[in-house]
């Protein structure tokens, strides 16, 4: 086991289905982003056409991910009380998803525009774990 | 052709694919959320256990394509100077997609909560159309 | 909301699911299909490799979504006496689903093609509506 | 039965994808349809409410792939020569695809009835070799 | 950024497609293992029929992704070397992957089983960062 | 019993279902695969561009299949004694998945690759018709 792990609040907690079940994670929309990021910069570095067009085909599966699990935290996990304390969070995740869209980690191949991506998904994180010590 | 296409303008315009295609229409939302109301009917009206099984499973799946068309409206089509022109758009799309899901049409197998959930997404309806005529 | 909506019969009904709920709209088929159209023509008109590759994808998602829409209908919701009725109904979709596929839509991005496709769904959809005015 | 059935080991080839590979084989639908009686069976045999409602949910998706199987072998394998050489080939598909569905496979727990699919599918079968021998 | 973050290691980046992105993380899995418990806990204590119903539903697809998570660190991440230096992995992640399925997680409601599955995920996940390391 | 049936190695019984139905059979990889190589025999032979796409874009999909059909076997089918008994059956099965990921089918549009995935999946077979006559 590693010694973090006896050390720190696991960062646990986690979520989504719509039962629900109550477990909710940004992580998820994390994990995927990452996932595009690499696929972008392999993408630049690769002049193999059979593994552009792969990376293109399977960028776009990623990048539908991201959109939903940011949609599920939306939809499900953010409540009414949620978006008074943080009034731009409607349109954080507005734009995040937008990111993640056509006019983001979809439409370019750009690792730039990835970061711009998870920079977003890390401020929705910043917001959800302060809601969960609430 | 039937006559009556011939005298109205067709509700054509439709829409979703994030290539962007631009075509986008809340009737896909809309048609998954009428299938909706009928599961519950068919639900409330019917004793025999296999049925009621098969009708809440197959109403957790359109619930589900309630929420994704919503959400492609959401963050595909509706752009910044629409959020500024209906400041409630946000909150709209956050209720009306909660509504199809664990805390309306998924948790609930009543066609009066359908009917909110229809009402909401007509609200939806009626802005995208004026949008479009602008 | 829009002045047509209040005079014309609102090409509500729609349908698919399985349980069934009754629920039937040709329209599903129809907005695929107008999304492979645009997807086309935006095709046509860049040279970008990336959005190019990416018009692909989507295009062949969005083609095995019409051949779904018009496998329900022929399966789900036409019954036998429509399909004495209407003789080619069968050819019909078979026509229909075939011009979705590898030898249609999926297999070719000219816009003429998606217009063939969207001429079929056009003759399947009067029919349907014929059929639902007994 | 074929006879050359009873000599080759069956490696066969089969198939299914619209690029089109060419490869099909009606096996995908039976080994769905065979799982659906299996699955009858043991919903019969059983009295656990945890069992019986998994075994709706696992049903219901078997018998949505069988559909899908069926679809595509119609509109993808069969060209319009052999619906000419086999007239009831069009009414054949749509009652095994509706005997898969709501009023088969899916709205019945009867083994009996995962029967008559299964025989429908056997029927397409046969044709299905006999043309792949021309 | 949150002051937390300053003193934990990220439990990172992680991942998975089968570009290869590079990303793996066993997160994903335990992040659908913890949803299982918690669906687990809410069925045993409700006694509505409607929501365990939907507590089976979604139970059924949170344990596929499980074992979709795990096939892919099984496939996708480890390597020859890996299964040389830790011969028992093999064995390790068959277990699990039965424990989200049939004989576990899949057939039981039982908390303490799926206890047992997130004690697997565990156990993959202490050697999946051991591997990192090196 | 058809009379066939007798007299032919049965490569019929199939399977797959994690109720578990019970029903099994390598036959749904192997036609995947079958598929995976007609594809890339039909890249080799094509140099239009949107057909090169196409085929990567449907090879992607059909080895996914092929994995999770075999994960399925190695998870659903295969038992304790089945690996005692056949003490490469794990590795057999990792080699096998990862012939039809990045290092084998997808990255690859090479026929020779689809081989060695065939005659892996052809190992499988044997074993597993061995196993059922046990």
């Amino acid at each position: 086991m590693r010694l973090s792990r006896l050390f720190t609040p696991r960062t646990v907690a986690s979520a989504h289905c719509d039962l629900p079940c109550g477990v909710y994670d940004p992580a998820q929309a994390r994990i995927e982003a990452e996932s595009i990021k690499a696929i972008c910069e392999k993408y630049q570095a690769s002049d193999d056409p059979e593994f552009r067009t792969r990376s293109l085909i399977i960028k776009e599966q990623r990048a539908e991910l991201v959109k939903h699990h940011l949609w599920v935290l939306w939809t499900d996990y953010f409540k009414a009380p949620h978006f008074e304390a943080y009034p731009h969070l409607h349109r954080l995740f507005n734009e995040a998803t937008k990111l993640a869209g056509t006019g983001g980690a979809k439409g370019s191949a750009d690792p730039a525009v990835a970061d711009q991506l998870l920079a977003r998904i890390e401020e929705i994180s910043t917001i959800f774990w302060e809601t969960k010590k609430q």
